[in-house]
């Protein structure tokens, strides 16, 4: 079996879900995953997103992923926020995808397009 | 046709990635989407969900779902967090499964379990 | 007396951070100042104002003081900020001016200036 | 002249405040220093703070400054972001002393005090 056959599909949310919660689960972390720990550990990692750009002007925040040190930096917190994103979502029974597309469905509805439907 | 066989199945990432995509398209918003803004309205949201636990204690932060509207609040700023994470993916060109499936590949290695394979 | 004469001089940090604690105490807010929850609201506060610029250009930044509406909001989110400072610093026992003197003077080795002595 | 006559009282905000402008301009940096610019490495210093918090109990928090190393961090942290405060209010032109007395005379007004005047 190749590395390639362990992988044959891209991961979904939910299967990245398990696998959050089964990495705490082996190093006994869920006593620190309280809710009100992880929503503070995402705003931390969404920090070290903006720190990224915060000197930057608009125009080199756009070329960002042009440089590969600074594409993988931004990957990296892109991953760390979704982490702790999916963490809050399973201690808290909460199903980020459904979450989103009622948010989706009231934006639509607040702000309705100007040649909208 | 009822509501329900419009939406058969549950929302994928991609899918609702492609709907905030084309939201933000019809009301000419994509100038405003720089990375740089992106990352920081991300990180404005995740404070939101820290206002919500900010004087909460532990075990209060790990009740939050069972009070209705605050349960409500909860879900509304996770999906605004999830919302500007997948817009801020798409004009940078990550994929955020990808990226963090690597990330807990290499989270694996630095941080082995202490009864890990 | 006037209204002048009942604040004769301009008010100093250390009495504003007694005015703080007493305000604080007066409402027994004291349980709810712990360390983590003081950084954690002070994080939250120095969100509030990045919402305030997220969308805007640099330029625009630049002239946030002209509109007098956005100017009391900047005005009241940098006291919350300085607020959330001060009564962190109480209960650390930490002497906010003094850390700062002590930062620059590490800065000006670390950084030197270009021209500098 | 020892360095101690040197130094003989203990710094005021506003000689911080002009210390801090004679740093950036000595090192060319106003053009990074816009106000955008500003909030953001505020909110970041902010976060660098919680993140010393985010895995500690409450009771844990309060004792952060009993060991030298974290004490130095924290210190050194809110340096940072009283630093980044007090430049935005220079280039803003606003008085953080003055605002933070207003806000807390608005304060006293919106939250009496139980047993207050």
């Amino acid at each position: 079996m190749t590395a390639q056959s362990a992988h044959p599909e891209p991961p979904d949310l939910a299967a990245l879900q398990r696998r959050l919660a089964a990495f705490a689960a082996a190093r006994n972390w869920q006593p620190y995953h309280t809710p009100k720990n992880l929503v503070a550990a995402l705003s931390v990692e969404a920090s070290e997103l903006v720190e990224i750009f915060q000197w930057l002007t608009p125009e080199e925040s756009a070329r960002v992923m042009a440089d590969p040190d600074t594409a993988h930096r931004v990957r990296d917190e892109v991953a760390d926020v979704l982490a702790y994103l999916l963490q809050l979502c399973e201690v808290l029974g909460i199903d980020p995808l459904a979450a989103l597309a009622a948010k989706i469905d009231r934006n639509e509805e607040r702000f309705p397009a100007p040649d909208g439907p």
